[in-house]
């Protein structure tokens, strides 16, 4: 890093985080967390995020100058300003996911967004007797000087749905406030499933939901690096042990999006790194200023995903020679149906920031209707995408021999028997993309993305909501208008 | 009109018609075509874009200073020029769509543009040998001066839809150039359903589809008053007789959108006035030009359809007393799949208008792709939110008794056992609700509404060709992204 | 009627109506209420079911002889016993509704089998203190003995539906006995709508909801002739003034749904054409046999109404010259959208009459879980048909010139420019079918098809309470299939 | 067995196997190939049904006496011959799919049944020249004596799907006969993907598309042993190395769908075995009624997986207290959308056995429209029902922690914070369902499902052409039909 710049490279990234001594568990607590295949292979995913903004070709999308520091640091860190942040941001998010499915950084992006907007709230309703967004620029500076990427932790565990957290069997199911000192607070709670959370030096906690007065522990906001005392990380999902193949597709070899559990248990939290405590009636402001940037980032991010599955299909029936017209079917039509969304969301996503709104406290905010609105038709129209390319892959991808038999001479005429479909397409390169579109959109890994499709950054309901929220005085609009209409006759 | 403003009242407008002689027929020659029940229908709805533009309260909407007159102009005559433009025709073409469902002035606007771009194409292509731009602008002028509101001319009648201009039954499908003299051209052939024609009076005629050589006679564009020797106009659509009750909606009692067919007899246009002729290779471009406009226009129009089918499924639910849950259901989240449409096309109508285009004219083109994706958006779920208004609706909208029975003594009380409903609304609001829904989504003025949604500015093949033309090079990308990927093996 | 059959013909229905003096009113007391043009339409619909019955060709499916009377009598009024006879009604309402869209004869004789099944079962319940079922045994064959079609009156008012009967502001909004004599009672209310009311002879009144205590008073069936004292029938629907054109078709000009509403004042009701009378428990067993009933009938009828829009999207295609394929799109696939559901909803059907049951009063019961999908599925993509045959149709439905001046000698020539399309197909086949078209997919009269889809025979929740209900121990099973699975590891 | 009845013990089926040399190629040939555990899972999933078989409880749904060898059999190996025998047929597949998702014998006795019924057809055709039929039933008889559960090999590799066998780059592409002598013939290619190829005594090989005379020597209908000469039989699909848990799910754990390539290298079929030689007007006859059988399979077994999902989803919400009404939604409607699926597919399988055909050959052929029709509804809505599930699971089926830490002492107490939900369900029901519900939806396994849905038994395409084929005179009848009704004006 020089003066006017702080981009660390990957490796200097790498390094920071061997210098931690988090509790990460598998099966049990690892002795080199960092040294784990799978969780490598999300660290992956961040470095890419380290390297491009050290790209030329890609810095003056992936890199700004801080107004805070004032130096160059990496987007994800950067709380957008203008309508032009924004749009960098989007193509950002879009470049990275194209590539990674899932840009993983956004979460604690849109964390640190999030207590930006929400502290300076906070204050102003409280006419500045509080100093949570002085604190907070600090541990913003603290972020950006050092290049860190935080992972922000939203969701809690919620136990039993149907009870609120101070009705539940299990008191941590949510993250809460246990005693506070002069000194700071102590939480104990959990958070789930959280994104980088294996990988972050810092972790971000916002609360998910809103609270009432019997919940107020629950509203609370902080930071602390990954291996204070208390906090423990569990690895989750199913354990990968396939996908080492020469023709494994990298997402999936290289790259992995591995979720965690963050267990916090009676951790203590310096005040000042402590963003909201208490303040109950605050707890819905922040978890909505959050979820609207998180769906905003969905927007930008979820047309590369859509983008993928269409190029799939339209490789896939060139390989297989299956891209004309069929008796009774279109095959640029069901191409067409898994673009369509790719479109959609996107326009969504311009949408949002043609409406954007300057808050408070400087930073922009998208539009939540649109923002909503596009995640929202993302993931409805996602499994459908998913059965269209299915549907067009043919029956091969689940049901591939195995990949040595390729380099087998005895056996490698049987793989051409096979594999040989259209002229000049070698076996190698006909079993590499089916094994890719396999582990897209039938495998553990697919499986993971289809279930992040609706429950990432808030489920159907939830974004049904806020979208009603929103529109409420509009509809009420709607209302009386034909309410007008129907009674001209008076 | 003052000396800086050019804008007739409705009534200079009706007064302007009636000094016309067109050839307009019903079941025979009309001798008073304006005084047409129907027709006055259509004009009231032409009335209402010069009223408005008139009131103080829409004044900054609905007009614009003229670059070409210096003159303040209604927008709908008006070029689009900048972003801002757009996002006012965009507000504009929504409330008026709110009144009336359909404004009818769009295809006439967007004519005009058309022509605007096309011509300078073509001037600069013939390395401005020709001089059609000039003599549109000529053309333009004295529309803008003379605050005229003409129609747009563009689907022909296209007889057999599997064989080309030059190889029907009927040379007359379509309209063409008959002969050519130093003067002028002659033009016959059939143009339908034309929006407006039947009171307009100014007929701008552009080519719908692209042509080859061999039909290069249909490659032809011009402007002729209504009334020029040889060309009629028959009145289309099943005769309105009904909707003339106390509590008939103002739409369909007042509001109509009566379509013409506009037959072309050897018409003479002389030379000023033809804006193509024969430049076959620059149909299409016009064609794409218009149909890129109206799309967009499209995307500013229906979401108030849909906003109107929002404020009636709210509406009739609080007046039956069905607003609640449903043990099965949930009558919110009905509204709500209808109103997402109109979330979502208004989205795509913001994102064609910031990813809008200047031209070498001068003039803006809204994103074709996201101008096309919210008309088809749109067009697709039309019928769904129909289905689900009916549902919501309750079975009576089509099964009302005679109006006149409310006002009857001697059995207004059986009124009173069937319409009596929710405390407080009268029995009367009551009947207009259902009228009024009846009359949207299930009577002869509907099935108008639904037939437009789907053709109206060209069908769901026409808007995915168009997306898919635009989009050729992008979904190429996503193919070789995944070739890249699926052969980083090697 | 010979004397071992009791088969009207088509006259006799006609004349027997004309005897009556009934209460129908439109604007006011309709003096011949069977001359009306609009109540003539519906009397041809009932009247074809007179004339097919003794049509040697369709004897076998139209007539059955009955085991209470031993004489041949019409189907319609015939208690399925066999699974036989429940296939020969399907094929009846079928062949019907091929013609006329829909029959209009289901009600009143489903009305007539749920009082069977249902008299039986309070009498039984009452150890045969009670006597309904051979009062009704007896109802019945008067109704077979005369060849008579009765109406069903199911459906109340309703008023507020977020209130209860005795709660309502208006109480005649439920039909209700206001007393009870020795000789028989006393009913106030309404029902609506009633199809065939305004042309049949006898009206027969079942519950249409499950009421509890409070309301026991409108746990009430019975039967009334038309023309009882104090019985007013309200024509329903917006006037039908068009349709008058030599090229009108066939349904709407000639046939017609012509629903009516019917108002009880304090009619009287001789005991023995009472069949429930406040046993409040069995209301909602009346409620659902007929529900289950009149939804088998749908299965067997809304085939016939997907497989004309198929027939008219194919015969289109034809004439327009768009058999063929689109770029990015496949004609045939649309049709096959259609049609789908033809196959699909007779299938229901055929599963329905596979898994009936007979009761123990004799007659059969359709399985009510594949009757309910059955209309339900036939429900769900009505409108989708409707889009996708406007989709194919093109614009021309809507948009059509007067019809008279095909036969004007001088516009001719212009009415060929705009209709001649696929060669060997005359202007007035094209213009026909186009008309045709329109009215049943775009028009008043379709708007009621729609709206009848939508309402007819209970909404869609209705049918899923059904299901629902039908299915809980099922559904209770795969819940815990799935629990035992989870808990293997046990 | 006993001298009545022809029924091995699942043990006897697996030392059967274990007597066989077949060659099996996994990274290498297998040794012991009944020792793979991947194997041993889906030989448990054949075992299954040899013991039903045998349990009492299961008896007369499971088994049949032959009319052939006079002995009770396994009705896997049966020939229809009634409209019962398809019920318990149904009955059959339906048990046993609740139970392993996929009873994997239905292709092997489909094909059974395909040959009985087309090698009838074949020597009729022939006048009984040929003795197709004769040598088929020996083999059945001797498949029957020995309750052998064989596999049925039917679809070819394929390669360009754009090109004919006899163009093929790769000649092996497609089974074809390599040469014919006295004795039998010699035949070279690949089948894939090929259900209980890898845990079969006996492979069934029938055409899988229509031929032309070109390539006639892809009509070939035979069977052989497992290990014989020349075959070879690839294990197919993602190596499975994980679901080893205690709280793994069975379906994966112990059972598994473990598809097969079968490779001929110019396998010799002596003239016994070989059902079809060349006719190559017969190879569609074959495909076709294997296609309606095994479809017709698909209606009998994929309600059972739909209800699989239904329990899951009912569970789930019961567990994460998600049961009631949400805003803006409604869970049990959700669940409805998933069961819908069940009951509809259930009906159309009960129509086409009602409407099921007797052939020449004495065997039933289930009515081919609703077959496919069954089938085609399943696969259409698969991926909606799998959306569903997993928006009501919530998001932690993909992101459970290693299942071993539950019974960690020192942190049971975290896992006791993440999975404590509904009072009184222990955290490893809890945990087993979630991770029940990955595997069925978001997994390897899951993904190998879904595949399946698309392609097993042909793909949508396949099944839309067959229901075209099958109603193409009913189609053109709803034509004519209407073309009549618009022609009734003459």
């Amino acid at each position: 890093m020089n003066e006017k710049e702080a981009l660390r490279t990957s490796d200097e990234y790498r390094e920071a985080l061997k210098k931690m001594q988090p509790s990460i568990i598998k099966h049990q607590l690892l002795q080199n967390p960092y040294e784990d295949e799978d969780i490598q292979k999300g660290m992956n995913v961040v470095a890419l995020s380290y390297d491009l903004a050290r790209d030329e070709k890609y810095r003056d999308m992936m890199t700004v100058t801080s107004p805070f520091t004032g130096k160059v640091i990496n987007r994800f860190n950067h709380i957008s300003l203008t309508r032009e942040d924004m749009r960098k941001k989007q193509q950002m998010i879009h470049t990275l996911a194209k590539e990674v499915f899932c840009a993983q950084r956004c979460v604690g992006g849109d964390a640190l967004h999030t207590l930006f907007v929400g502290t300076y709230k906070v204050d102003k309703s409280n006419n500045f007797a509080t100093d949570y967004h002085e604190r907070f620029k600090k541990y913003l500076k603290y972020i950006q000087e050092n290049d860190i990427s935080p992972c922000g932790a939203v969701t809690d565990g919620k136990g039993d749905r149907s009870l609120a957290p101070s009705e539940q069997h299990e008191k941590d199911s949510y993250l809460h406030i246990v005693r506070e000192t002069e000194e700071g607070i102590y939480v104990s709670g959990i958070k789930i499933p959280i994104t980088m959370s294996l990988y972050s030096e810092e972790i971000i906690v916002i609360p998910g939901l809103q609270y009432n007065k019997d919940n107020a522990d629950c509203a609370v906001a902080f930071a602390v690096p990954a291996d204070t005392e208390g906090v423990e990380i569990y690895v989750l999902g199913p354990e990968i042990k396939s996908l080492k193949g020469k023709m494994s597709p990298t997402h999936g070899k290289k790259y992995l999006n591995k979720e965690g559990m963050i267990v916090f248990n009676n951790v203590f939290v310096p005040k000042e790194r402590v963003f909201l405590c208490g303040e109950f009636r605050f707890a819905a402001t922040f978890a909505n200023i959050f979820a609207n940037l998180h769906r905003f980032a969905y927007t930008a991010c979820k047309p590369a995903v859509y983008e993928n599955m269409t190029g799939a299909a339209m490789l896939i029936s060139e390989y297989n020679g299956t891209k004309g017209e069929y008796f009774l079917s279109n095959n640029s039509e069901k191409v067409f149906e898994i673009y369509k969304t790719a479109i959609t969301v996107r326009g969504l996503c311009k949408a949002a920031i043609e409406d954007a709104q300057e808050t408070e406290s400087g930073a922009m905010m998208p539009d939540p209707i649109f923002a909503n609105m596009g995640k929202y038709i993302s993931s409805e129209n996602f499994h459908k995408a998913i059965s269209t390319l299915q549907d067009m892959a043919g029956g091969l991808p689940p049901n591939l021999p195995y990949e040595t038999l390729l380099e087998n001479k005895d056996l490698r005429d049987r793989m051409e028997k096979l594999l040989t479909r259209k002229k000049g397409v070698s076996i190698e390169d006909q079993y590499a993309l089916n094994e890719l579109i396999r582990v897209m959109v039938a495998s553990n890994e697919g499986g993971l993305l289809q279930f992040g499709s609706k429950h990432g950054g808030g489920n159907k309901e939830a974004e049904k909501v806020a979208i009603y929220g929103n529109s409420l005085r509009a509809m009420n609009d709607c209302k009386n208008c034909i309410q007008r209409m129907s009674q001209e006759y008076k």
